[in-house]
């Protein structure tokens, strides 16, 4: 039940209507493996950092169980660095910096250690990096998640088509979606994603849910209707790492459990949205994830007689 | 299980990315008497037409056991007519002509043979006149379900207040919830809707689904994925009729049985978009609308054991 885990680990500056952080630690592959690390106590982390990371993040991920050798250290530069602010709907932002710093020069080098890793989970980068991350595993992990970002369809749209004929489940958000195949509906959008390569399709709508599509199955996930989302910054990432956790986890990589397992992915979600960053994941407690996971089940639950 | 229905009886002229219409039968009134005589049997139908309305629709209606006796036909003038255009998403639209013709005059008359009724769907109309049609029953309805729209909170919020107090549920869009309350959080809305006088406040999400709040209960109902959406006029009317109508069948005003009311309305919307107008629904057999009411049992059914 080992997952490989492949991401930023970096620095964000958020604005949203509710309030702004400074430099505060943040990341897709940070994001991941707290939220991954609820449910599987080896989490294998692949990323880089520059000389100004937080020593106390790597030791608190250390101590939930995540591996960091794969973790690349620079001395000589920073850490990724991105800042955005967040518009009244919090669905929209504006990337206000974008400093690559460390990950320019990213070309993950997977340890020996991480080998035979039954699970993978390729965080929002250069698809080629994804793919060279496949192509280093020894034996392809029994299940390979991929998301990926506007951006790279826009500038290396045949990398990505190539790296999406190695994966198992693309994971992306509706309008990445419609982008990816130039079909508006959902359902002809779906089609064509699992005529790529993915067998299984994840769309996330934010404050909408999620969409799982497989063959001509479909499921919809709702969202949790919330008081205040704080900052979504990290809920996309904290959604895939609740869904590839509870599937490590539970070893069954069949339709009905990756039901199971976006229903986790949300729930996984409503709290990262709740403060600014990972600080919710980061004090979040068993009992509060199983509350809060009945309580997607109690929002979707009806009974019906067909009379 | 009487059922009174009140909105409008009209004509509709349609242009959508996948076609156009000339005029065709459209109004609230109408749609809402297609989807609910699925259910019931005796639903009672108040409404105002011109002397172009299509006497085929009235005798369709009356086969399908839908009383027009409170139908005023006025002679020296022309029906309601409406004609919009619908932009890609589908979710909005221009509105090319508004002629109310007829309904500048609608003071609707309950007849005495309606009296007694125990459940009441007030289509968007102006809320005096919503508000005269309740002050007009000589017994309260079990249930009133009343619907509006942004124009009224623009002109006649006030009279809209005075109605609210009157109902049991409000059925808004997301961005009429939003704009009643002035809260864009939907759970902050629904907090405050909830303090204006109905006890049960249903958000349409249009393809996003639908919420229903009571108290500090929600439920959250999919929209099913469609390949494609042909025509949303009237899947508001037709979600409403099939609400009402489950409900009136049932004879339940439960949360519970709300849920369950709420997937039929959203099954029966799902029928509605299907083609131009209310086509689809006059050919919607039993069997397609059980069919669809378990597509939506599989839609959302998850299986979680919490370990």
């Amino acid at each position: 039940m080992s997952l490989i885990a492949v991401g930023t680990m970096a620095f964000d500056a958020i604005e949203t209507p509710f309030g702004k952080t400074d430099k505060i630690v943040g990341g897709s592959a940070t994001y991941v493996a707290y939220s991954a690390s609820n449910f599987v106590h080896d989490v294998k982390q692949v990323s880089i950092i520059g000389n100004d990371f937080d020593d106390a993040t790597i030791a608190d991920l250390e101590k939930r169980g995540v591996a960091t050798e794969g973790v690349e250290r620079v001395a000589d530069k920073p850490s990724f660095f991105w800042s955005g602010r967040y518009h009244m709907d919090m669905n929209s932002r504006d990337t206000l910096v974008t400093d690559l710093n460390v990950l320019a020069d990213f070309n993950p080098v997977i340890p020996d250690s991480y080998q035979g890793a039954e699970f993978l989970m390729l965080g929002n980068l250069d698809p080629k990096i994804q793919q060279n991350v496949i192509k280093q595993l020894k034996v392809r992990p029994k299940l390979i998640v991929l998301d990926t970002m506007n951006f790279w369809m826009d500038i290396a749209l045949d990398a990505l088509h190539d790296t999406l004929k190695l994966v198992d489940v693309l994971m992306v958000n509706d309008s990445e979606a419609r982008q990816l195949t130039g079909e508006y509906s959902l359902v002809k959008a779906a089609k064509k994603v699992l005529s790529m390569g993915p067998k299984y399709l994840i769309i996330k709508k934010g404050e909408h849910g999620a969409l799982l599509f497989h063959g001509n199955q479909v499921f919809f996930a709702p969202a949790l209707p919330l008081e205040d989302v704080f900052d979504p910054t990290g809920a996309g990432d904290t959604f895939a790492g609740g869904f590839i956790g509870y599937i490590a986890k539970t070893k069954d990589i069949s339709f009905e459990n990756m039901k199971t397992a976006i229903i986790v992915g949300s729930a996984m979600a409503s709290f990262c949205v709740e403060k600014f960053g990972p600080s919710r994941l980061q004090e979040v407690t068993k009992e509060e994830i199983d509350a809060r996971i009945q309580e997607f089940v109690n929002l979707v639950q009806f009974d019906i007689d067909l009379v």
